[in-house]
């Protein structure tokens, strides 16, 4: 079997859990936190840094890795595992996000969606069919259902259709899938802004019977409460025993929300690319480094992280390599933010355990 | 005393040597490469990744860090070593070479040099006692004397005012020297393409009695046999008992003639600026990796090499990350042409311990 799930707390339909999610390459501790390394790299960082980080699993996109470098290249290195060199779990997306959101740029059938590389132009097709394939070719432990993540606003009809379209795509998948035993296919609930939407499209999914489930298409510019409201309706129609996995969200005030309705799995490239624009996690809250206010704070970034960067460096050194644009800069707080973020997840899991969440959930669910 | 150097070969007026430095900071293994971190970092790199690669001693530029994020700052840090954290021994420039690249925006007289900042246009004056108090504060072990780099070509008149010239800073760099006993200042040869500027520049140098002597004006564009015929002439009226630097050399081909004539430290952006560019040196010449014909190059850059980087990804992938224009790629290339350049450095110093300098020797002459 290409994936296990198994509940270290009381299986309930809502609230938090603590799990461990065991695949070919490894365990995964949940609720697990996936950083985001789009082209077969979590940016300006190695698989020995998100080693330390704590990394258990990563995520890849299948669009970008589709297109460059093709998945063929991949598959010729050994897979994905091989090629980045990275021994642990890898989850890769679908490409529907990506491809839905090249607006203009395509057009969807009941087949699929044609589309125009946001690289060279050049014409593309993915179906489910196809988009199964390439994840087949690329390898990952996890892979996704191709699906539409519906546009936030989007009338009633039209997000009616697109979920029961999504719900057939996600029959395709399964049918197309080569690799079961290695690869687990999780399938993904849309249902855009309808309570009803969500319901009937969590119930066509779990029909369909996928080792795994994702929650698509929240988190796309809704208000707050409309999203929780909507993930409310959305996991207690999931199987208690399967993982979930919140797709694309990875704020902590989001993150804490999703697993106090029994989401496992999250995944953002927030930390990733709000260190690249020069900010850091703390547990101080965020920390603008590059700002000028910082040029001569020689303390650390964040007093209370053990993580290299802040047993090393000051935040006085780090906005000068912001200020002179040493990639150095990006690199180290890439690294302190992941640290920082994956660090408050053990502290979550941790709480699960300790049935203190309560506590852990009020610290964070401000955290901006 | 700052500095001290031990010769562990008999000691001779010319020919390769193999010596120990030891500053405050640690000792360093000559002859020896320092890799240069312009603005208080290896582009790319951490120091955890210089100790990996095998750096003894770096390099950084005083004009850069002068600019930004300036010296007071980095003094306020507890001094550029623990600025960018850093424990091993440091070589700071005088800013000099710098001042005297940009043309049309200097003007020199005898008190000093007025310059425009290639950041705003500011302007700024540096001369002989701003220089030393600049490395001063930032508290490199070795610290450089402010000279003029003559430009090539220079004719003999101008060759010979701006020689003399050198000398008179030269005395003044000492006297001005405020932390003799924590930073060895280094006197730095000048004298153009005339030998006999060339000898007068030595001679006059070593007058003032510098703990050690750099080679300054070469490889700035002449001829290489030009170059080494002026080392030649150079290199015979430095003491035999002081560390040699021979300023701006790093491209294995004129550091095997420079050590063959008595040579003992180089720098050079060479190895992280070709990285930069896609460019590897490996056991078997430069490879352009990210040219398409690595594409498909599923074996690492170097076979010959244990280094993080060939341990784990191969060609194929390094290509991939350079044509998606993926920092990590910047980062594994510039780790790796430094542990290549430093595995060297090491396989030259054993063999001159050997008295097998001239086969090592042919093996790099012609290095590419």
């Amino acid at each position: 079997m290409a994936l296990s799930f198994e509940l270290l707390t009381e299986p309930k339909p809502v609230g938090p859990r603590r799990g461990r999610i065991t695949t070919r390459h490894g365990t995964i501790e949940t609720p697990v936190f996936m950083p985001v390394g789009t082209q077969a790299t979590v940016k300006t960082l190695t698989p020995r840094d998100l080693q330390e980080v704590g990394a258990e699993i990563i995520l890849s996109n299948t669009y970008h890795l589709y297109l460059r470098p093709g998945e063929d290249l991949v598959a010729e290195a050994g897979g994905l595992h091989s090629f980045m060199s990275w021994g642990r779990p890898i989850l890769t997306d679908s490409g529907g996000f990506q491809v839905f959101s090249l607006a203009g740029l395509r057009k969807i059938t009941e087949e699929g969606v044609e589309f125009r590389s946001h690289l060279d132009g050049s014409k593309h097709f993915l179906s489910p069919e196809r988009a199964i394939q390439v994840e087949n070719a690329l390898g990952a432990d996890i892979i996704m259902c191709f699906d539409e993540c519906i546009p936030y606003p989007a009338d009633y009809q039209y997000a009616k259709d697109s979920t029961a379209r999504t719900s057939r795509w996600a029959a395709r998948c399964k049918r197309a899938h080569q690799r079961p035993e290695e690869q687990a296919l999780f399938g993904i609930v849309q249902g855009g802004m309808y309570k009803d939407l969500r319901k009937r499209s969590a119930e066509e999914l779990v029909e369909l019977d996928f080792p795994g489930y994702a929650v698509g298409g929240l988190s796309v510019g809704e208000p707050k409460g409309l999203m929780l409201e909507l993930l409310e309706n959305t996991t207690p129609f999931l199987p208690v025993d399967k993982p979930r996995y919140l797709m694309g969200v990875g704020s902590l005030d989001y993150v804490v929300e999703g697993i106090d309705r029994g989401i496992d799995m999250f995944d953002c490239v927030l930390p990733t690319r709000m260190a690249r624009h020069g900010t850091a996690f703390t547990s101080q809250g965020r920390v603008v480094v590059k700002n000028a206010e910082y040029a001569r704070d020689f303390s650390p970034l964040d007093p209370e992280c053990d993580c290299y960067v802040c047993q090393n460096f000051s935040r006085a050194y780090l906005r000068h390599l912001f200020a002179a644009r040493e990639f150095t800069g990006l690199r180290l707080l890439s690294y302190h933010n992941l640290y920082f973020l994956l660090a408050v997840m053990k502290e979550i899991r941790r709480s699960i355990e300790a049935g203190q969440f309560k506590e852990v959930k009020k610290k964070y669910s401000s955290y901006r």
